[in-house]
C-alpha cells in the first residue's frame, strides 16, 4: 500500500522576494514524512487572494492532503481564506464559536470589544471545521474538497504562518485531525537518531553500512553538519520498531565512543550532565575560539554547577598573567604549540580551583599562519587528576568553520575523559597523518 | 511596464522530507528581485525526472524564466537534464568544451581518465547553452521554450544545488545572462540597507515613517532580528537613484545613532574596525553571557590587534579572584547589581591593561530570579580613561534569547562609547521604565 501523498503550500509576498526564509516549508515536511506522507512538492505563492487559490487546487489535484501556512493573520494581506472560498465558490461565514473565543481572550487582555480587524478572522468558508490553539488567535481551517485522494476528496488543512502557531496546531488538534482522517492508510515512520561527534561522515557511512549489510526495510540517514552527523535510522510498516531495534543494536556498539545523548541534540548538553553527576567543575583557557567553548557550555541551563568560567587568552600577555603560562615556552615553541596547550589547560585548571581545565589555541585565519604551521592547526589540550592529554588537529575551512570545528572537538575530548578518563577515542581528523596526540 | 516574471524550481528528495531547509530558494527570490523580476511562485519537486519536468513546464506556462537549482551533479539520482529534455522532447548531446574542461580538471587532480559517472555532466539538452563556473564541475545550463514570456519564449536557467557554485553563477554569467537577456525590461532594484541597533522595530518605523511622509516611489522593509533591525529602503525605475538618494538623506540623520557599517552587517566588525582606528584595546568580564561577547568580538579577522581577551566569570569565586570584585559587594548588592557589573568592567580593565574594559551580569533563566530581579534582568558596565557608564536592562525572550539581546547591547554601548566617549545613545528596550543608567 503506497502512502498517502501530501503537497505544501506555503504562503507569504516575503518568500518570494527573499526577506524570509521558508523554514516552516521544512517544518511541514518533516512532520508530514514522520507521519507517513509521501511529500510531492512544495510550493509558495505570494499573498494574493487568486495565487493562493490556484495552488491549492492545484495541490488538490495531485494529492490526498494539502497542508498550508500563513495568510489566516488578521490584517488585509491575510488572504488564504478567501483564496480558499473563491476558489471553491464557498461563502465565508463567521464562526460563533471561534468569535466567542476571541472575545473572550480579548476582554481578559482589557480591551472592551473585538477590534474590527481581529474580527475577520472568525470568518471560515461554509462546510469547513476549525481547530483551536487555545491562544485565541487565528483558528485553523480544515475543509474537504474534490480531489486526488481516496473517493476523489482531498483535505485542505490550512494552519497559521507563525512558526510556534503552526507547530502548536501539528503537536496537537492538527496531528490529530491527520492521525483520524488518514487513520490506517498511513504507516508512521518511526526513526533513531544518533548524535556523534569526533567521527566523520564518510568513516561513519562506511562502517554503518558493513555493520547494517542483509538488512532490509530501514533507511538510512546522515545530516552533518559543523557539530558532527546526526545518523538517522527509520522504518514504517508492519514489524518497524522491531527491524529498527535490530539495526540499532548492530550499530550501537562500534558507534558507543562516538555517541552522545542530549534532547537538544547538543554535546555541551550531555557534557553538562556528565559533569554535575560526577560532581566534577570544568575550566576553559581559550585562544583561537575566543569564548565560543565556553558560551556553548554555559548555554546549557542549569550549567552554573558545573561550568566555574575559563579565561580567553587572545593576546599572549594573558597567556602568561592570566593562565602562568611561561615566556620562555612561548618564545620556543609558539602560542600554538602542544606545551603552550598543556600550560593553559593545567593553568586555568589550578588557577580556577577546578577539578578539569580544557585548552585551545590555533589558527582560525585567514592569517596567521606560519611556517609548518598552516591555518586550521589548533592544539587541544584537557587536564585532570590523572594528568593532561593534548593533541593537533588540522581543520578545514574558513574561520568560523575552523573555530566551529575546534569548539566541537574540544567538547568531544572533554566528554570522552569525564566518561571514561585515561581512554581516549579514537581522533576525528579525516587524514590521520594530520594528527598527533600524547598522554603525559 | 510590469517586470518580467520568474519561477524559482528547487530540486531535491531531500527538501521533501525535511532533511534539509531550502536555503537556495531565498537565496535565488532575493537575487531576482533586486534584478528587477517579480517572483511569482516557487516549486519544490524530488529527484524524479517527470516531476521536474513538470515543475519547469509550468513555470514555463506561467513567467518570463524559469531558474532551477539542483539535479545537475554527476550521479544517478541527479535528474534535472533528463526532466527538461524529456518534456520538451530533446536528445541529450555531450558537449564537447564540457567534456574537454572536465577531463582537463580531472587530469590536474591527478585522474588518469574522466570517471564514467563524471561524464554524465556533459550532456545537454540539444539546443541548450552552457555557462562555466570555472571550478570544472557541472556547468549551468540554458534554453530557450515555448512559455509565456515575450514573443512567447520562455528562458530556463538551471543552476547547480551547492549553494557556493549556484551562487558563483549569479554572481558571474548567470547574472551577465539575465541581464543580456532581458536588457531593458527589467528595472534593477537599488537598495540602501542600514543596519540598527539600540531601537525597536516599533520605535523606528515610526521615526522612519514620519520622516518618510509624502516620499513617493520608496520600498520600506524591516528585517528585525536578537541583532537589530534592518531597515532596507528600494527603488526602481527612472531617478530611482534620486529618490532612493533623498529618502536615505531624510533619515539619515536621526538614524545616526543607531547605525554602524560593516560589510558582513556584523556589529562586532564595525566595533572592531573603530577600536583599531582609534588604537583603542578591549577586554570583557561575561558572567550570563559566558564567552558569546568575547565570541562575536573574535570571530572577526584580524580582530587580535584591538581584543585582549577577558575572563568568563560564571561561578562568584572567579569574579573575586580574577576581577577582583569584593565579597562584601557581592553579599550586599547580589552578582546581578550595578556595583558588581561596574567592578567587574574596571577590574578587567585593569587587570588586562586595556584601555576599555566591558562587564555582564544578569540572570538569563530559565531559573535564577530573586526577588526584585526576574528572569531577563541584565546588568552592563563599560569602563573607560573618562569613567564607568552601567545600565540595567530588562530583555525578553527565552535563555538563550535573553543571552543574545544581552551581548548586542553590550557592543552597541561600547561602540557608541567608542565612537562617541562621554556621550551615550539612547536606551534599546521597549519599556524606558525597565531600564536604569548612570554615569560615575
Amino acid at each position: 500500500m503506497s502512502p498517502p501523498t501530501a503537497v505544501i503550500v506555503t504562503i507569504g509576498d516575503e518568500l518570494l522576494n527573499g526577506d524570509r526564509l521558508d523554514s516552516n516549508a521544512r517544518t511541514l515536511a518533516r512532520f508530514l514524512s514522520d507521519e507517513g506522507f509521501e511529500v510531492i512538492r512544495a510550493i509558495s505563492v505570494g499573498d494574493e487572494a487568486a495565487s493562493i487559490g490556484e495552488a491549492m487546487a492545484e495541490g488538490a489535484a495531485r494529492a490526498s492532503l494539502v497542508v498550508s501556512t500563513g495568510g489566516l493573520g488578521p490584517t488585509l494581506d491575510d488572504r488564504t481564506r478567501e483564496g480558499v472560498a473563491e476558489r471553491w465558490g464557498l461563502r465565508l461565514i463567521e464562526d460563533p464559536t471561534v468569535l466567542e473565543e476571541l472575545e473572550r481572550r480579548f476582554r481578559e487582555r482589557g480591551y472592551h470589544e473585538l477590534p474590527r480587524t481581529n474580527r475577520r478572522v472568525a470568518r471560515v468558508p461554509e462546510g469547513a471545521g476549525t481547530l483551536s490553539n487555545g491562544h485565541g488567535t487565528a483558528p485553523a481551517i480544515h475543509l474537504e474538497v474534490p480531489g486526488a485522494g481516496e473517493n476523489d476528496r482531498t483535505l485542505l488543512l490550512l494552519l497559521p504562518g507563525v512558526p510556534r502557531e503552526m507547530e502548536g496546531f501539528l503537536r496537537g488538534e492538527g496531528g490529530h485531525l491527520l492521525r483520524t482522517r488518514f487513520g490506517g492508510r498511513v504507516q508512521r515512520l518511526e526513526r533513531r537518531v544518533f548524535h556523534t561527534t569526533g567521527i566523520p561522515e564518510s568513516a561513519l557511512a562506511g562502517r554503518v553500512e558493513a555493520h547494517l549489510a542483509g538488512v532490509e526495510g530501514v533507511r538510512v540517514a546522515y545530516r552533518p553538519s559543523l557539530r558532527g552527523v546526526e545518523l538517522v535510522l527509520s522504518a514504517g510498516g508492519e514489524n518497524a520498531s522491531e527491524r529498527l531495534s535490530a539495526a540499532c543494536g548492530r550499530v550501537g556498539e562500534f558507534l558507543e565512543p562516538f555517541v552522545y545523548d542530549d534532547p537538544q541534540g547538543d554535546l555541551a548538553g550531555a557534557l553538562g550532565r556528565a559533569l554535575l553527576e560526577r560532581q566534577l567543575r570544568i575550566a576553559v583557557a581559550e585562544s583561537c575560539t575566543g569564548g565560543l567553548i565556553l558560551g556553548r557550555l554555559t548555554g546549557v541551563p542549569g550549567s552554573s554547577e558545573g561550568v566555574a568560567g575559563g579565561v580567553v587568552a587572545y593576546a599572549n600577555r594573558i597567556k602568561v598573567d592570566a593562565l602562568g603560562v611561561s615566556e620562555a615556552l612561548l618564545d620556543a615553541q609558539g602560542a600554538v604549540s602542544e606545551g603552550v596547550a598543556r600550560a593553559m589547560a593545567e593553568g586555568v585548571r589550578t588557577r580556577m580551583g577546578v577539578e578539569i581545565g580544557a585548552a585551545v589555541t590555533g589558527i582560525a585565519g585567514p592569517g596567521g599562519s606560519v611556517e609548518g604551521k598552516p591555518v586550521g592547526t589548533v592544539w587541544f589540550a584537557v587536564s585532570g587528576p590523572r594528568g593532561t592529554h593534548a593533541e593537533r588537529l588540522l581543520l578545514p575551512g574558513g574561520r568560523a568553520e575552523v573555530r566551529e570545528r575546534a569548539v566541537q572537538h574540544l567538547l568531544h575530548l572533554v566528554f570522552r575523559s569525564v566518561l571514561a578518563p585515561g581512554r581516549e577515542s579514537r581522533p576525528g581528523a579525516d587524514d590521520p597523518s594530520e594528527h598527533e596526540a600524547g598522554m603525559s
